[in-house]
């Protein structure tokens, strides 16, 4: 930033987060999770602040999802009481003993999927009071056992001494065009089938967890008892792209300067030390401008993006300021110390971007 | 960091340097570039540590080049003396007051590819003694102008009291496989273009700078008088897979762990989060495992590398620690706040990724 003094412009680039939609979309989600019957467990991975973990705790959010133990380090820190851990946990050494000091300070949940992770999960937490999920695949192909399977990993947990209290999924496979109603029923539909699994073992799954941003509209209340979307408190180019959000509700977007133009190019001083460098194939381009929507980014550098304007419209001017949402807003933030809270088009407040990079 | 006591092993995911590999190719660089009468100028992007830049300037560089002011003023701080700042710097309000303090403490180049930037350029810095470069287009199509053109825009600057020392390039279109001779080429012959350009107004364009780590053994060091790598210092996947750097020479890894498995497919603990998520077409996966050649990373979460391995080969257990190659090492290097340094297969030191961040 050029400047610190709260109110003053920061230099460019910087991610700037629009306080007005960031609260509608806060109050959006909460809103339907309630009318479904869910508890909402907002994945806390996308802002990585205490601030907006605080707005969602107190616009009713069950409690927070993260996905490292580092993550959840910071907000127990910052005052959050209930986290899960919504990863497979190694909890090897240092981690179990890490593990152990936050399952004797918040009430926690964590991931497992092998009946190995349980044993190490069961030396680090036996007697904390913190509880195990299951983790199912439900067509993501990542971590995650098939839902049949499912009842073996609880069974092996509880024999550890582990509460385990349900099983959880993540929907990934529902980021690709026209992808998002067919990952919603995969997800209900393996959530059903481990949760089977374990009552076949006499294991109640009382949490059913699942939930993306994509997925959040289409979750099923009759299946699930939680969700965990993250990226819907910003919104991000890929979201719209998806079709699971419209330019209105992008919080975030970065401010870029044009620092260089040739014909219908123009250079941004936001790159992908900026941005992000996600880009899946389906995309088109590497993030967008929401004030420019027939613009495409067709190349991005550490420190430009390469904007390509219609020939037919006018391309903007060296040194005018142009905002720029990126792909994957998780990535991006993670990349900022701060962000540039802005309400009513002045610069209100800067939050640290407090778990950036907590990834052990 | 599960520990933070030298010397300990830290908790996965971490990104390790080898430093007898660093050292061979910081001390390999360094003796092809004095080999050819070129001046080396490494870019310190890629690495945004005070120790290696150090190391450079010990074995010999010219100077450091930077991408942003953010970067020069840590290295500045950390006693560089003599910094480029390769790139078009708009240098309006703050950033005009930030070039010129630089410009007092350090002897300064900073890059221009339009009379609006020389202008502005001119108010922060004539008087200092800072000198500037003429950026120009050698086939990458990013920033820079068209060689032809590069001598107006010299004259716009000398016009404003720049002192004008010369032309620069960057042939980033040598990233791509089959691609780093002609993209070699390009840049001589653009390099050569726009000084005759310069000449033609009566201006000297005495530096002549070009350079990329594809490129770099390509370097026509009788046209050019200095070459900035930068990847060159850790090596990547990238550049394996374009055959400008074999194994051996891969310095910086992300030490993972296994965290679950299912048949051939293994998933570790580093993510895009940890690799950084840059992966162009002609790429074969989401990074590389330099132990195990044939394994693909077919997939890449933020938390999660998907690994593949063939279905003859015996795939690594839970809990085992794998080494993985990021795409792009500049991305990886700029998710991480510090790196762990390994010398003889031992934690010798941990060295602050200075520069993180540090964009605008």
């Amino acid at each position: 930033m050029d400047d610190d003094a709260p109110g003053i412009e920061p230099g460019t680039p910087y991610l700037a987060v629009d306080l007005d939609i960031l609260d509608r979309n806060l109050r959006g989600m909460a809103a339907g999770a309630a009318d479904r019957g869910l508890a909402l467990r907002p994945h806390a991975k996308t802002h990585k602040c205490v601030p907006i973990a605080q707005r969602q705790l107190a616009y009713g959010a069950a409690g927070l999802t993260v996905a490292t133990i580092g993550e959840a380090e910071v907000f127990a820190e910052a005052g959050c009481t209930d986290l899960f851990i919504a990863y497979p946990v190694w909890a090897s050494d240092a981690r179990a003993r890490r593990l152990r000091a936050l399952a004797e300070r918040v009430t926690l949940r964590v991931g497992v999927d092998s009946p190995e992770a349980a044993a190490l999960l069961a030396r680090a937490l036996v007697g904390t009071g913190a509880e195990v999920l299951v983790e199912v695949d439900s067509g993501h192909h990542r971590s995650g056992v098939e839902p049949a399977s499912a009842g073996t990993v609880a069974v092996a947990a509880a024999r550890q001494g582990l509460p385990v209290r349900g099983v959880f999924t993540f929907p990934g496979h529902g980021y690709g065009p026209g992808r998002r109603a067919d990952a919603a029923a995969d997800e209900a539909g393996a959530l059903v089938a481990a949760a089977a699994a374990l009552e076949a073992e006499g294991i109640d799954a009382e949490v059913r967890s699942g939930g993306s941003t994509p997925t959040a509209d289409l979750t099923d209340g009759d299946v699930l008892t939680e969700f965990r979307p993250g990226v819907y408190v910003f919104g991000d180019a890929q979201q719209v792209e998806l079709g699971s959000c419209g330019w209105p509700d992008v919080a975030l977007t970065a401010v870029a300067t044009v620092v260089s133009r040739s014909g219908p190019r123009v250079i941004l001083d936001a790159g992908s030390k900026v941005l992000g460098a996600d880009q899946p194939a389906w995309v088109t381009g590497a993030g967008r401008l929401p004030d420019h929507p027939e613009a495409r980014i067709t190349a991005l550098s550490e420190h430009h993006a390469t904007v390509v304007f219609p020939a037919d419209r006018p391309t903007p001017g060296l040194g005018e300021q142009l905002r720029v949402a990126p792909n994957h807003v998780c990535s991006a933030v993670n990349l900022a110390d701060e962000l540039v809270i802005v309400s009513d088009g002045r610069v209100a407040d800067r939050w640290a971007v407090a778990a950036r990079g907590a990834n052990t």
